[in-house]
């Protein structure tokens, strides 16, 4: 399961220009810090300039800073403004046809755990991205736990 | 945002084999229900096999039929056992260098919500997907509204 690099970089962008609020950054200098290509820093610098996360002043000298306070950039608003689509199973698309359709519950089961996902993204603003880690970690509590990763299959207890 | 079709697929072919508990069948015909290619099949097949939810009788006349009753199939443990990584950024690898690692709360949000997304399934059994639609509809209430899709950057309200 994958997010798009684009809201992996979008996320960790935001991070950058954030932790230098008393001057403009400038793409190259993001790709340097992250050791990922300017090509792809300018298309994902210019979505969320169109999304409204982003302010840019060109020319010499230019460069972004946010366009919004970092408590104000809500975490799930940013990864739904870049994600090209959440259609985790093809029959979340529309168009899908599918000999099921009508009579299937697992449209309603991806979607929930998709609106579980998004939902713990919009507790957090790019203000908790960019907290010490050592104090938020006590805050982030049981969910930094990687208990997602185990891959034994287990029965269902009911 | 996507599961691999393997997950989307391995669901799918799960819930006709547990729509036929009275007989074995077969790859082609679960190819030719849902227009998925047989080798594909294949592949989920024997993964599903090997992960203990299916079983397989070689030969004449053979199939597969479900390992253990749908009650007992929990689609958190299906997708864990189906999907490849849960790396939805890249810092959630091993052995990602960044700089910020050590210092950046995103692998901690990120595996929050994850977890959510994974505990999500978790409450689900293939018994589940195999429920009439209408009776599902009332039980999965208000996560299968897809809120999710809301692409408007919006601020947040803190």
């Amino acid at each position: 399961m994958r997010l798009t690099t684009m809201s992996d970089y979008a996320m960790r962008l935001l991070m950058y220009v954030g932790q230098h609020p008393e001057r403009l950054c400038t793409i190259s200098e993001v790709a340097r810090a992250y050791d990922i290509s300017e090509a792809h820093l300018m298309k994902i610098t210019h979505q969320l300039g169109l999304a409204g996360w982003l302010e840019t002043v060109r020319g010499k000298g230019g460069g972004m800073r946010l366009a919004a306070a970092p408590e104000d950039i809500n975490l799930g608003a940013v990864v739904r403004s870049i994600e090209p689509d959440f259609f985790l199973v093809d029959c979340l698309a529309s168009g899908t046809v599918c000999l099921l359709t009508g009579n299937c519950q697992l449209t309603g089961i991806v979607s929930g755990a998709l609106q579980s996902f998004m939902q713990h993204f919009d507790r957090y603003t790019l203000a908790d991205l960019l907290a010490p880690n050592t104090a938020g970690a006590a805050r982030l509590g049981p969910s930094t736990q990687p208990v997602i990763f185990r891959k034994r299959p287990i029965l269902a207890a009911n």
